[in-house]
C-alpha cells in the first residue's frame, strides 16, 4: 500500500467549524512523541528514510510504542513513500535494540492530533511543538490510484478554504531541523 | 541484567527422571523458529553480535514475536551478555523494517524447547533441528553475582550427572553454521 499524504500549515480556530459543516467525523483525539533515529551506516538525510519510535498516548487508555520505517519517497509530488510500523511492546528494550545496533536518537517531534473522517480521506489537525498549527490529509491507496485519489485531496481541501498550493512537502522533522518557514 | 547460560549437548532420555528426582518443576514447553539477520554496516560473526526475529509458538495460546539484539560476550566462561528484547505486535512490519534498513536474513534454527525451574535456575530441554538434543542452564543475575551464579549452574550441572567440563560455548546458530562439532 502507499500513503498519500498533503499537508498545510493553517490555523485550526474555524477549520473545525468548517469540517463539521461538511459532515466530517471527529474519530479519534492523541497525542504523539516521535524520536527519530540516525544510521551508523546511511545519512537518512541523503537516503530520504527515516527510522522511528513512537511513543503515543490515546485519549482514553494506555500509550503505545510503535517502531516505524519509512522509505524514500516513491511520488515526490504526494510524498508518497512504503511504511513498514508495527507496535512493540517494551519501549526501552526497543530503544536498547537500536543502541546496540549503533542506531542513535536524532531528534524528537512532539504533537496533538485530532483526526477526522471525510469522503474515504483521514484528516487529522495537528498542533506541532515549536512549530504551529497543520492539516494533513491522508489516504491508503494502491500503486495505480496514487494520482486519483491526490486529485481527490486536493479537490477537497478547496472546498475547505484551504488553498491546496500552500502544500508544505517537509515532514515536522524536517521543518523542526530546518526551521525556515 | 547479564544472563549466565551454561550448555551441553546430551541425550534426554534419562535427564527427564533426573530432574523429576531432584525436584525441578516443569513449568512451559514451546518451539521457536529464530531467525537471525546479517547487519548492513557490520560483520556480526565478528563483532559476535546478533540480531534475530523469534516466532514462539506456546503449548497453548497464539504465537508471539520478539525482536532481540544480543550485545558482544562481556563474561567469555558463562557466555554471558547484555541483551535487549521485547515483544512485536506485527511480524511481517518488523520484517519490512529490518529489510528497508538493510538487514538480511542469513540463518533460521527452529527448537523445540522443555522449561524447567530447580534451585532458582532455568532448566531448559532443547531439541534443535539438525542438531540433536541439548541442556541449557541460566540464570539472570548482576554484574557481581556472575561467578556464583556460574558456579552453582556447575555445580547443579554435576548434581544431575553431567558433566560440566563438556560445556558448548557456540550458540545454536554457531554450531549450524560451522556443524563440525
Amino acid at each position: 500500500m502507499y500513503e498519500v499524504e498533503l499537508k498545510l500549515q493553517t490555523s485550526h480556530d474555524s477549520l473545525r467549524e468548517t469540517l463539521a459543516d461538511h459532515g466530517a467525523d471527529h474519530v479519534d483525539s492523541r497525542s504523539q512523541t516521535d524520536t527519530y533515529y540516525d544510521a551508523p551506516h546511511r545519512e537518512f538525510a541523503e537516503t530520504d528514510e527515516a527510522l522511528r519510535i513512537r511513543h503515543e498516548q490515546p485519549a482514553e487508555g494506555d500509550a503505545v510504542t510503535k517502531l516505524t520505517y519509512k522509505g524514500p519517497l516513491v511520488e515526490a509530488e504526494s510524498k508518497t513513500r512504503e511504511e513498514h510500523e508495527t507496535v512493540v511492546a517494551d519501549e526501552t528494550a526497543l530503544e536498547g535494540v537500536l543502541s546496540g545496533l549503533g542506531f542513535e536518537p536524532a531528534a524528537t517531534v512532539e504533537k496533538d492530533r485530532e483526526f477526522y473522517t471525510l469522503d474515504g480521506y483521514t484528516i487529522t489537525l495537528d498542533r506541532v511543538r515549536g512549530l504551529g498549527e497543520f492539516i494533513e490529509i491522508e489516504q491508503e491507496t494502491t500503486a495505480e490510484s496514487v494520482d486519483t485519489v491526490r486529485e481527490g485531496a486536493v479537490d477537497l481541501l478547496s472546498a475547505l478554504g484551504l488553498d491546496p498550493s500552500e502544500q508544505i512537502r517537509n515532514s515536522y522533522l524536517g521543518l523542526l531541523l530546518h526551521n525556515d518557514t
